[in-house]
């Protein structure tokens, strides 16, 4: 479905049981659309789960101009939730999308009833902007398999690479046959909007909803260190790390990220004190 | 209740939704009783949930003789299982706990519906065991304040003593007040039943149920390499780690470690591929 | 100077006291050359330095075909050493050029007196591959930027981008308007070279000249474990890792990187036992 | 040989070269003397090598009263340092030695030439205390393996315990037999004198003598994240990690931490910029 958002046609999904009171919003990383997360959400079914691609991603609009700042799809979040009259959602992002939650749930953390932050950073340092730089110039090179080894490479572990050499290579050449040029514009735009995310660390105390922070032990881009800093000042948040994944935990380790979040939002009631 | 097993009294207590067809079996770290997990028991309190006193732990039977190999416990362990007819149960186990729940598992594979292994080894090193003979001694001492020093000092993390200052020092006054001597007796014989742990690598393939392995980024008695070991070689095997937290995981970061069992047991059944 | 082996003309260097008996022979990593030591050598100029570019560096030849195996740059090494006549030398590599050097050590290791191997190791894994490829990629593309954008990216730590952005800026700069097409053409072919390095650990046993073993909390590009292998294979190996740098440790912290070799040749005669 | 200093009797010794103008001090760790220190002097000797028991270690005098400050120790090495006029000393201290070669070098930063840290913290967390509040309960109890077992399990790493058993319990038989019971009560002392570590990060700053921070990987009692503290607040700082180490790594890799010293003292003078 579609719909216009701050000017924008956004496409979203619902899925899993959509009589549920509970739902849950799924938040894209860089390079993913609703699409991606259709493996995962079978251990999720019985919330009502939104999936929705941000400005340049999936089937919504691209962006008519040279560049934005992430900020605006935080906007787009904003208007989404009120639109559609999301009650206290449950939040799940990761990478970008985990980005777009920090911004959303900084102002907004009475409206949601959970957080969950995958290889999530609060800001975007000197390497990952180059990092950066070098994918969106990739994206200008007629040869499309050099943006997935750039990319790919970067995040998915070592261990994933070993077993799973043939997935690896059957992607990298769907993506290379299919995806069209505008694909391509529209990362570069998604690249430079996450550029200027700084979040003061202190403002991160805002978020007083209970948070999950997923880790992963062999992140190539974003270190358990920024985690262990979301862990410190967010104040009722939990933090676990997965351990063998890189960057993209959800998909190299996808049993151990769904029970992760799967406890943790069927659990949010429950405060344990020892 | 107490129920004899294998010529033992054996003490146990059912908690939980006791109709539920579900059911778990929660196996107590070394110096644990029924009691250490009233905390943590509301995150699975829609599960059948059985607590177990091992020989010479809490208020079952102390051996009646110098020492025993943790054998034994599992022996046990089988026969409660099939006293109380307990069908494929989740086996939940922690250290002394999870080191029993290895010895059933490679053997009674099919027995059950889950494991789960947290802060375990497979193999008393070296270490351990001069860790674990230091104890020992320890427990012969009349100044009982030195053994829990000796103790807990390995088993929870620098930052749970910086921030749970207080109910450590409550935990140890209560514990050098209450507990009688052959308390002490009972943890020597413990401890000393676990030093033979020594399962071949390949043994650990015979465990075909579908497994959580849960290890902390700071437990200074079992190592991450140890907890990859058991994720490489346990066939259907899962494993995170809790970030901050030390050997006593579940105390220390018990809503990391609920959540983690609870979406790991609730979606056994879902065997995500990607 | 130049010197033809094998029928390239191989350009090197003497560095340091020339006169001295002890020989030190530095080996470049991927994209450097002899030029790149320069800064290095004044904490090791009590030895003769012998500088080297393999076929497809600096000035040396470049290849006149498609590819060749790492293999020919080590019979390259044997040539050199015997053509010099260079006695027990100490030799020390990083990266490709402790890939050459563990190549040449396994067979010749009677012959040197130490070996070094910074951020090496002993198998182009299956992402090792996949990332060179993709360096392989961008090396044929017009815009240089992106070639630089996605190499240094992978061999500076996030520390070090933070604190020398003007430096890294500069050095960008600088390779992208200076170096010529064919000096792409011979990293292209050098990045093949190292895909069939995959040294069964046995044949590690060889090495029996004392060996310090270089790794760097923060490299992207070779694990630590790859470090402890070498420790555990070479009997007469010491490892230490050097924190805060990634895989260009020589270069994020020289005085690190120098003193430790510098301190392991010094003391290379005496066998300290506890 | 002994010298009164402030009213104790210190006990020191003079090794390596006697005729170099260059001079090393070795500080004591806590259970260590003077002669701990020989089997490491080998790869130092070219330098006059100082050596000196603290009050209550190896000769020296005990100390008269109940208890003190590390900072009494800070003061006697001042003394030392002045009455046998060593001018520019290297100073390098492991553990306790070092957590007093940082009270001493905060205010005399000027007068020394080069500061090594192995295995050192800035502050005695609540945990450290915890753990020596532990070992002095241990040093009133009759049985005397049991402060050796409590003590040594903290101090080597579970590697060293399986490749050296032997010698850890030719060690621990040693200890037992023959340390006299005021030994015992000099280590209480000394534990005692180092619960008020506690240096303000900002003083760190006041050290400006080349300083070279040696961690180990597998230290269970000082962490690596306070040796990341100490490097980035003493600016002219170089930091390594010695792998498969604990927290004797003189002990434990002896070759690998000589030769980081060695490298770092001869290259005092040079420090390298790219």
């Amino acid at each position: 479905m579609v719909i216009n958002l701050n000017g924008y046609d956004i496409f979203y999904e619902i899925k899993g049981n959509k009589d549920s009171i509970e739902s849950v919003i799924m938040l894209n990383g860089l390079m993913m659309s609703t699409m991606s997360w259709y493996p995962l959400l079978g251990g999720l079914d019985n919330y009502k789960i939104y999936l929705l691609d941000f400005i340049d991603q999936g089937k919504s609009q691209k962006f008519d101009g040279k560049e934005y700042s992430q900020d605006l799809q935080k906007r787009i979040l904003e208007s989404f939730i009120h639109e559609l009259d999301i009650r206290e959602p449950h939040i799940i992002g990761t990478s970008y999308g985990g980005e777009v939650a920090i911004r959303y749930a900084i102002e907004n953390s009475h409206k949601i009833k959970s957080l969950t932050l995958s290889n999530t950073t609060f800001c975007t340092n000197y390497l990952l902007q180059e990092i950066g730089r070098g994918w969106i110039d990739a994206c200008e090179v007629e040869n499309k398999r050099l943006f997935f080894k750039c990319t790919l490479s970067y995040i998915y572990s070592k261990e994933f690479y070993e077993e799973r050499k043939d997935w690896l290579n059957t992607r990298e050449e769907f993506f290379v046959k299919n995806l069209p040029s505008d694909w391509y514009e529209g990362i570069k735009r998604l690249i430079i909007s996450a550029e200027d995310l700084e979040i003061p660390v202190e403002k991160l105390k805002n978020i007083k909803a209970p948070t999950m922070i997923i880790s992963s032990d062999e992140d190539k881009l974003i270190s358990k260190e920024d985690s262990k800093i979301l862990n410190r000042e967010i104040y009722n948040s939990r933090c676990v790390s997965i351990i063998g994944a890189g960057h993209a935990a959800m998909y190299e380790k996808p049993n151990e990220w769904v029970s992760i979040i799967k406890g943790f939002i069927e659990n949010i009631g429950i405060d344990i004190k020892i």
